[in-house]
């Protein structure tokens, strides 16, 4: 389905970075579903650069255009359009460096894949500012998903080689305010904030250099009801990764323990269950709230490994394309030295669509109504 | 679309642990690949449990039925069944702790999407044997890769505490070496197979002591053009993730450097591009073959989260269901004390259906044809 | 998705007239759905030829095998796959004229497509006998939706040039009657039942004379609640068209006044709306029951075009393939005159699985539960 | 997958009457088709309302926008998006009879499926007009098919009670002469243009009675070539059909002689094959270009059921909702008395998007381009 994700809630994303807008279509949500404006411009806003030596100082206002499938204020039930016009553009950056691939960067895919026809401003349809529709697509169901008692939450658990605190494995109600927290931010999606004024540091003195640097993103979805998602291909780790994998820059994801479960014995990562109150307990939460593929009623935790940005205004050694030959490369432009702190709201967005994608396949979408209706 | 994937090849696969049987229907490819039933038997054996205290006691002849869509020894274009007998089942074993859920494994997820409808036995559909439909199917995609010069292996870059040598990163004769040597293991699938008796006597160890033990699993794809994949939705990395972690078992992946982009600088994960003898190389392959989401023509590179077998024979603590209550949980029954090994065949078959739907979507399913039309 | 049918109730169907075993793979059925061995032969009877001269004198015992998704007679919420094994095939009777293209056969595309690897034998993969594993799964649909008050039924509308009376456009209760009359009928599905022997003379008639004959169908579906379907390319129409166009033999579908609406007048052709008893009822059902891609409420009502079986015993002209050169084809083998009778199972079956997989889009696929869960 | 169609080649529509646009994206489509804006205005053109007696008098400009994925006048591989603006909307007309619902409409259906939150305006998502958005991307794969030596064309078979000339069965030659002529059709598209003065004076009597018509619409796709196709669920005519009863307004399609098959024996309707100037070649097309699903290389022909349109100025019976009771309903607004002349255009264009989906399903989406690579 290429730019289409989702069986029940579909979202096909388009756009280029210097052509007239980026956007995206959302179709298979219910009829009825709150669209707050002010709570998409809010997602936009986390997502959007500042020019402050922290992002790339292509600041753009992202204003977030409904072309269809809201009316008063509510879902009707079509596909939705959103329209999130491109206006800060300087294409003339990219000229004098056309020919030269950058290291990195989609460019020689493109061109194995387009042949040419690419529109390769600014990275054309490659460009993060394509995550702009999928952040304010994903900013409706991430809504709607608050509304029935499921929220998602995405803070930087590593950037530029500084740590945060990581989310709580197990304890819901701990893991409940770490969350909104984490939510509340303005600047940096942190749990422990105080680690922020180093981070910013460490990206600042890249950037000063003309480098760049990576990240680790953890996402935490709280209140999924147990047994939604697959045994097999539409399992909620195939999903969420999917998903995940799609945003440019993530190049890899774990679930709970992850990687770590490589050393651990069985004893030790078995999640035991404890009958609490009438209710199934898991004492830990080393399977990150699935198994078998299946949401378990634990929150669901999984990290995402963010490259630095491939942008960097270092010489580079490169080819010239298509003519062939050897050249160094000075990149121009405006670019994030992290992208990290920005993809947190990009990746809870893309993580609201998929979970909603997974809940409309199981319950049907009408589960994700609260609002009663007109009729 | 639950237990299908894919958009061009489509594979569904189905069974219970305990049941008749397992199988696959595999669809979409084309007619005329040369379908070699000494290569499945291959495949399913390298897969196959020995009962030799590393790998589960329950052995089963997992002899290939072909029902559909193979005529003559080739693909007939028409969808392909593969149906696997179970044979040696010990529905006995499970009978005892029945009501008992298994922490680490779905049986509490099954309740909460089956209500109790599930077939229990073995685990049913989320038994590992499920994979014996998958491994039989991929091995199909891979020979019809690998006449095509595109070839795929899974080695155990870390299994029980022990590494083996990882795949080389760039290079891709080197890497052409390693990979052949992983294909001619009749044990366990290893670069460095002198780090094979260290291996074993830590699962063994594990074993007799009634625990388990995960591991790291390694996949190279060599030989994939560049030019294939999708920008978002339907990236190499997003088909390889969503089909990887539908394997049971797997918690995490990540593509080139994956999680070590994180405290990578720009300067350093960027890889650089020469022009040698009229091509296009790649100096470093940190980005795994994959820039934005699309392949480049270096190997593909990436490695998967193998947790440690949940079934262990130590006492556990967990719940009665669904009459509720605490109780001690002391498995009985045959298992492995490490899936990863035998995960490793799944693994390679498993990337091959992604892969061959990865280049059916862009080329079209006749580019997989090798032998000349009959008409 | 090729031979995969379906979002949510997924299908696939898979076989060859002369290889081992027709079958399908049904998934996405929610677990405790009485399944009932009774129900699904009396489906497969229905279908069976008796080899009487109204139908092929290759009569197959069709037992429905069912190798997972079931156990102690209820969906586990897995794929259910389902075997019926090809026992009286007579592949020497195809020999002698294999290299003869039959005329309104699809041995000409089959190459085109497959460029001779095909399974010839029997017509292959493009044989009626792959209707057995559809009728299989369908049955499965069929019995789910009865459960809920929703049922469907063929009936022969028009076969040989004989008209059966049609059933009645509006009244929900005067349908019903003809709808159990049609059920319940051994011999051909009829509601006028007086016009059987004509018809079946007709049949013979044209069979005694190496010919054959077409029929239209006519298929209700009550019960179905208003709301389900989507606007565009999910509507009822679409979804039940794209169903009933992949039986062989069905070139065409109509819903309601179909084709008469050509010459229908706006204000003949709407449905006025009445208020009668705290309901809204139509006075009509030109529409067939759907408004823009959704059901009103009111009976599904359709009927299908089913071509003369192509296999006759008069000589026709044809060529040679894939040598060339004109030649006379003089068929041997065994054969239905009149396909239309076996048909009207299969499109009740096959409409029950679109229905299905329409109310799961919509509903989620718990709608479809009415045993209490075990759990 | 609702609102998008298609697994190869994707569009996903989008839009209400009397929102700020309608619209589509298309996505797959290979990089470097030539995308001519004069021609993209031509067939919005042909769909364009006149306000002449014989359309509504609501005209639109209709200029296409494309807002992502064509550059320098080619398509660069990337979704394309076509955003067309509503601007002559009169949402005052439908106030006075909000409440009523109009026979023959969806109201009914919208409020059983959205709840009463539906942008109910001009029939919002319902609406004929959305059919814009269809028509525009359907123009680019319309052009790309053209340059492959693959056209389509659609006449009024039938309207009013008039009958044109019917398309060619079988003879390529006069068949390709017929559709030039429907092509340059600036009026009604007509073979037998004589036709068209009473066509149009019967259509006018309608309208002037306050009444509405309908027809029969008949495509032809000539030049595609044979093996294009699926055995089953994505058969040519499941597909088309799949594709087709998604336009508003259309109940029923056939294929070849459809419903007339069911009169015809099996050695009337049979196609024979003629050996001539080393091809093989059909004497007739009673199969419209189709047998078992795969296109056998004649034309494919289709025809489809239009059914008159239910806005009338006539007092219609319905019911006052969500309140109930009987009501007469007395319509305002702007409306087409028949709506199959301009229905032609957006059903060819329909048609091109469901043939180029099939086409990159079987031969990969490269085979759609001409133009050579830039690179």
């Amino acid at each position: 389905m290429k730019n289409t994700f989702g069986n029940n809630v579909c979202l096909t994303i388009f756009g280029e970075s210097h052509g007239p807008a980026v956007g995206a279509v959302l179709d298979g949500l219910p009829a009825g579903l709150p669209v707050e404006e002010p709570f998409l411009a809010l997602c936009m806003d986390k997502r959007r650069a500042r020019g402050d030596g922290l992002s790339t100082a292509r600041t753009e206002a992202d204003v977030v255009h409904i072309l269809s499938g809201v009316y008063h204020g509510h879902t009707t039930g079509t596909p939705i359009t959103l329209e999130i016009q491109n206006q800060n553009t300087r294409s003339g950056d990219y000229e004098k460096t056309a020919q030269l691939l950058r290291p990195g960067h989609a460019d020689y895919t493109a061109y194995a894949k387009y042949h040419g026809w690419q529109d390769a401003r600014g990275g054309g349809h490659f460009s993060g500012r394509i995550t702009a529709g999928l952040t304010a697509a994903g900013a409706i169901c991430l809504s709607a998903l608050q509304a029935k008692g499921i929220s998602i939450a995405t803070h930087l658990y590593r950037c530029a080689g500084i740590a945060d605190t990581p989310f709580a494995g197990a304890a819901p109600q701990q893991l409940a305010q770490q969350m909104q927290k984490v939510q509340r931010c303005v600047g940096f999606p942190l749990i422990d904030t105080s680690v922020e004024a180093s981070m910013q540091s460490e990206i600042r003195k890249a950037g000063a250099e003309g480098d760049s640097t990576g990240g680790i993103l953890e996402t935490a979805i709280l209140g999924l009801p147990a047994g939604v998602g697959e045994p097999f291909f539409d399992s909620v780790e195939s999903a969420l990764a999917h998903m995940a994998l799609s945003i440019p820059a993530v190049k890899g994801i774990e679930f709970g323990s992850g990687f770590a479960f490589a050393d651990l014995l069985g004893s030790q990562a078995n999640d035991p269950l404890r009958w609490e109150n009438d209710h199934a307990v898991f004492y830990t939460n080393h399977n990150g709230g699935i198994n078998g593929g299946i949401s378990n009623g634990m929150p669901i935790l999984f990290r995402t490994a963010i490259k630095p940005t491939p942008s960097i205004f270092k010489p580079q050694q490169t080819i010239s394309w298509p003519d062939g030959g050897n050249a160094e490369l000075q990149l121009q432009g405006r670019h994030d030295p992290c992208i990290a702190p920005r993809a947190a709201i990009v990746q809870t967005c893309a993580a609201a669509v998929a979970v909603c994608d997974l809940i409309c396949a199981w319950h049907g979408s009408q589960w994700l109504c609260t609002d009663a209706p007109i009729l």
